[in-house]
């Protein structure tokens, strides 16, 4: 691609790359010393507090109003061609898991801070207005570290709050509620969090990959299709616990045998029908050198583009386990612990993308769909989404080695902006607003 | 089988049956109520020293003279033609594993006090004299249930005992040279319990088979060959820890995979090869739910009733393992905990047994090896050896349904005595006593 970002937009790059290294200094992790040892910020602990600080002065020096939301995310607004028009949203998280990357969710809010800034500098330079309003949010809860449930910032804002969350508890046992009002929020308020349909003209959120495809096609961005929602489950395999040398293979019911067999199923059949599965827990019972295992437990974590596709890769998976295991005397118990389901991209958002990543050269970009979940899983329940995709290095995520590139960060920001001028030019033929059910839990 | 014992045979293996019962009140396990819950004596604890006095209580009732040996194992000897003989020695161990039956090494020792008492009272009334001494050990560590070590009790009277031995310590912390003051054992002089070749004529131990293959055969007795050696290992899988929705396959080094393929390919390879291998630990690391596992590590417990059937299914397993794992990116480290070689009984004591089984009707016993250790290995350094195995339930043991019948009880009595009258008519042109590396560690 010959394509080459202008000195503005590689001065803007540099400005957000620092930026990431400037958050990458909030942390609750130091060492012996006091230093800063790996990145942690999470949910409603000094850290947030300290991140939204610094967004909200980063969201002011561009010139928008901000207001942190009854949840704890850091918002800011830029008005359209009129006040109070419904917004089109630009967001992601600045929350971390531990030890983690600086990019992961904190690329997409400073994106979004600049992509506000160039709309509001090309509305002063050229008269051209925005038919909605446009606004910025910094979600203080994806990843869950603190409590568990994943996105908690962004189903508060889609209206999904569930009451159950509140007696959830952290590690020292501090519940959510009452980390809310230590942190200056009152749990009774959490509903003014939430959006409506009708004041939002759709949610767009760039990311990094947290992937290798756009690195091995040599491609700077890319397309997001869908977001997979993940099915889990705890399998238990049970067995018989016998003694290792007086025990004759025809005697045995050996459970780890079953599971590991289990595996091995897991991964075939996942990899012939399309879907990603992962075991990434497996331990033996009662776990002794010189005893057959009794019990085998191991989860499973199962992925797809379309959740048909999982769900089928999970019935040919418990099938053949079931049947292997039943062959060797074994039982299968079998407990669902997550269900989340596969959220699809908006057309005409996502050919707003499309359009917007032509702007920087590849005129036929790459879609993909997300393996990992993203808060615009959240927003799909009051509003249509799309979201843009940069390369990352090697596909590592959820990792200090995490990195991205500054021309990569400049190209993003190009078609982030290409993409919300996109919108707006769709806006005056499109649909009504997404009206889906987001009031019920 | 028309055998049938006598009154007084079927008396005596009542009066074992008895007294396993009245073993089994001896336990450091009690329920909330003081009462007995479960079976558990190790080494050089109060129960320790109960059951020794009940041993030495029932062989000073046969007529034997009774020590308690600088290890702490319960002794007996009944002299020969004349004082002072080379002695057969009887025995097997009164300690258990925790939570465990009533009979494994239990019944050996309560077989060899009745033994004697029979030995005795024939030569009181037939004036026959046996041409050595008659000797009963109840070894008072064969599990290692409280050092980790096992067979203390007959390596110290093997003469094998090892001085790194002494600083090994229990789940409290304290150390075997502690334990032994404490129970009034003195550590410098655990030299005197060691036995001299010279002083032996061999070793016979009547145990419990801890398998099926006597009860799947309908026999209740069977002739040992050997005691298989485990070689024991503990492997590691090596890989690549990472995101389990970003990563695809391609991309992935997933240490359980190549974990659970070596899981199965280890039970193909024992089978195939005739030897009896057990992975009884399986753990995935770092075991979350959502990450590709970077490690793996499994332990190997390996027998076979040959070294050389062992150990060459070891090589194929190892380049099974390596070859799977290359192929997939992945390291193996493998380390070696434990190996003890195949000791074979001695062909005359093992023609004793066989006629002894002879004389309950089975003239063409059933031969098989010991997939269990047992004291004998321990003696086997110092003296030939051979073994009685005697019928259990559904071949389970190491648990408290492990189970005997008293008609096998009753066999294994008449068995196990006339094996001893067969040595002694063999004694006349046996071979020079066994004289092995006795004195060396």
């Amino acid at each position: 691609m010959t394509y080459q970002p202008s000195e503005a937009t590689m001065a803007a790059a540099q400005r957000i790359m620092d930026r990431c290294d400037e958050l990458a200094g909030i942390t609750a992790l130091s060492d012996d010393a006091g230093q800063p040892a790996g990145i942690l910020r999470s949910y409603l602990t000094p850290e947030h507090a300290e991140h939204n600080a610094l967004a909200a002065a980063w969201m002011t020096e561009v010139g928008l109003s901000t207001w942190q939301d009854a949840a704890g995310n850091q918002c800011a607004r830029l008005e359209g061609s009129q006040d109070g028009l419904p917004a089109l949203m630009l967001a992601s998280h600045l929350d971390t898991v531990p030890d983690a990357g600086r990019y992961d969710g904190i690329l997409g809010v400073l994106l979004a801070i600049e992509v506000a800034r160039r709309v509001k500098e090309r509305v002063q330079q050229t008269g051209e207005q925005l038919p909605f309003a446009l606004e910025v949010a910094a979600y203080a809860d994806e990843e869950g570290t603190r409590f568990g449930t994943t996105l908690l910032g962004s189903w508060a804002m889609a209206g999904k709050w569930q009451q159950a969350w509140w007696d959830q508890t952290d590690a020292d046992g501090v519940t959510l509620r009452e980390a809310f009002t230590r942190f200056g929020l009152d749990p009774e308020r959490i509903t003014e969090a939430a959006r409506k349909p009708e004041d939002l003209v759709g949610y767009l959120e760039a990311h990094i990959e947290q992937g290798p495809y756009l690195e091995v096609d040599g491609r700077p961005l890319g397309v997001v299709t869908s977001i997979a929602g993940a099915r889990r489950f705890l399998i238990s395999v049970i067995g018989e616990a016998r003694h290792a040398g007086g025990t004759p293979y025809e005697r045995r019911r050996d459970a780890l045998i079953g599971a590991s067999q289990a595996v091995l199923d897991i991964e075939r059949i996942a990899r012939d029908q399309g879907a990603i599965a992962t075991v990434g827990q497996l331990e033996a019972q009662p776990g002794a050198v010189n005893v057959v295992p009794g019990r085998a437990d191991f989860s499973l974590d199962l992925r797809a583009e379309q959740d048909a596709v999982r769900d089928g890769a999970w019935d040919t998976i418990r099938a053949a386990v079931e049947e292997f295991c039943a062959g060797r005397g074994l039982q299968v118990e079998i407990e669902e612990i997550h269900s989340a389901p596969t959220v699809c991209c908006d057309d005409t958002l996502r050919q707003a993308v499309v359009a917007g990543v032509g702007t920087t050269g590849d005129t036929d970009p790459m879609h993909l769909y997300s393996r990992a979940g993203h808060d615009a899983m959240a927003m799909a329940a009051v509003t249509d989404f799309a979201m843009l995709f940069t390369r990352c290095e090697d596909g590592i995520s959820h990792h200090p080695a995490e990195n991205v590139i500054l021309e990569d960060v400049a190209y993003a920001l190009d078609a982030f902006e290409a993409a919300v001028w996109t919108v707006a030019e769709s806006h005056q033929e499109k649909k009504p607003a997404h009206t889906a059910d987001a009031g019920s839990l």
